[in-house]
């Protein structure tokens, strides 16, 4: 089977939606301008065999994961992602059956949250598989919510648990694109990121991109059960709150806002999304920097994320 | 230098345009949405060290190839590329230097046509390096041209000459933006493509597209200079006529319109693109299938381009 070959088939069953003028075919993707009122968004991502997934993972998982980083972006500026084109580099003795199951992964994601797939390449990479994705959407120009907005004072908040994703979760997580859009209409949002590279990593951006500093209370951050769970290993290093802090790929949302709707933001979360925790994990203050309360005492964070605890 | 570093270093020097709102550093990239008026474009593609450019090619002209590709596609639709996001896969021991080269000849065209990069990313691909880019645009809804509206009757032109474009040309090819926009502004274009992966082979998309034939004239194809160079070298098999018919990566545009249009649009094109040929090779038939008539008489071309000259 040839690229054309493989390409037709793959698009026979690629979803659409209705703002889809010209699919996968033509030079470009022709698809409706959204109204005035909205914004655009633009966002790439990629992934790659050995790195992001390994070679005997479910074909239908990397296909999740490759959109779903993609969708993750989206739901970190609280908007709507609407179309999606794919490039795939394959090696030579790729096996179609394979490519079409990743395709399944990625359509059932991108089915679920209305988003079409418009058009793709392959190209040849003789070594291993890179799945490459781009996607555009929009969001209201008074929702967009940017990591440069945190003022002092503000409460840091993230949703889920953290640490030990590369245990199962980084192939299944589901994009908070529901949950972004819910505090975005409802809560004075200053500014929000995805977690991808892991916490202590990235908050730097949101602090950086603020001009604020941060300081996180240890005995708040919610730890995930697999980062439990592989602390247990023998031969482990990273105690849970390590791993919770540094581990990446947890693609939970992180957003702060003031310290006034605190409470309130954590009990209507409660009723509405009942099985994902939201935790308050600390404050942003006005001294740059991010520091980490125990109950030794505070101390900062090294700049990439990695702290050794005694 | 780590990722981190060498986006931060590169997204200094991207060009923007007045349509961008957020630049690379944000989750995602945000723009302007188009007037009311247009359809919004969206286009990937990617080139993989030793199948697009070897390891010695210049890295500016890999920039230029990597942008210019999608830029190519724009044109075919008669639209205007507005926004690039670029993901690079690099094995570990990159020189920051030649990125940084490779994202100067990318900056060069954007410049020239207005195109603002608006974000990236980078990922380890350990055995060689993959550039993937995707752009959006736009084009005023009345003028955009697709593959399938060619009718029985039209005249087939071909920008430019053809053939033997590895010998220098795909890399430093200049995407028909203005030409296709000034034919669609003008002139009852039926349908374009620009030409990738060679004449024979690219024409038969534009005739499923629309559901109709086509017969060829040899004597009347542009052959390149390159194409003629070539095929003198020892052990060369392909004629130059073969060479441009079927060799790649030539980026001309193919295009057809009513035959009545056929002499003003030669007539005009070399008044305003004195240096560009534009050649009428052929006419769209009822009969489906693709036909060379050459001296000798009519014969099909193959399915894949390749024909046997004797």
């Amino acid at each position: 089977m040839n690229e054309f070959d493989l390409i037709r088939r793959l698009t026979l069953t690629v979803p659409g939606n209705d703002q889809v003028i010209v699919g996968p075919g033509d030079d470009c993707a022709v698809v409706q301008t959204p109204d005035r009122g909205q914004w655009l968004l633009f966002k790439t991502d990629a992934i790659v065999e050995g790195i992001h997934f390994t070679k005997e993972a479910a074909p239908e998982q990397i296909g999740h994961k490759a959109l779903g980083r993609c969708l993750s972006d989206f739901a970190a500026m609280a908007g709507t992602p609407l179309h999606a084109v794919v490039t795939l580099a394959l090696p030579p003795d790729f096996e179609p059956v394979r490519i079409e199951r990743i395709y399944d992964g990625m359509g059932a994601l991108a089915r679920r949250f209305g988003v079409a797939i418009v058009g793709g390449e392959t190209v040849r990479n003789p070594e291993r598989m890179i799945l490459s994705v781009a996607v555009i959407g929009e969001v209201a120009k008074e929702r967009c919510i940017l990591r440069s907005g945190s003022q002092a004072g503000d409460a840091i908040f993230v949703t889920g648990t953290l640490g030990g994703s590369l245990a199962g979760r980084h192939l299944e997580f589901e994009p908070r694109l529901v949950e972004a859009k819910w505090l975005a209409e409802r809560f004075p949002v200053h500014a929000m990121l995805d977690l991808s590279d892991g916490l202590a990593g990235d908050i730097r951006h949101l602090l950086n991109a603020s001009n604020v500093g941060a300081e996180l209370l240890a005995s708040a951050i919610p730890i995930s059960r697999s980062a439990r769970d592989l602390s247990k290993l023998p031969g482990t290093q990273k105690s849970p709150l390590v791993a919770a802090i540094t581990d990446g790929e947890d693609f939970e949302l992180l957003f702060t806002l003031p310290s006034t709707n605190a409470v309130t933001v954590l009990d209507q979360w409660k009723s509405v999304f009942p099985e994902t925790r939201l935790s308050c994990i600390g404050r942003i203050t006005e001294a740059p920097g991010l520091r980490l309360r125990t109950k030794d005492g505070i101390r900062p964070l090294s700049d990439h994320g990695y702290v050794h605890f005694t």
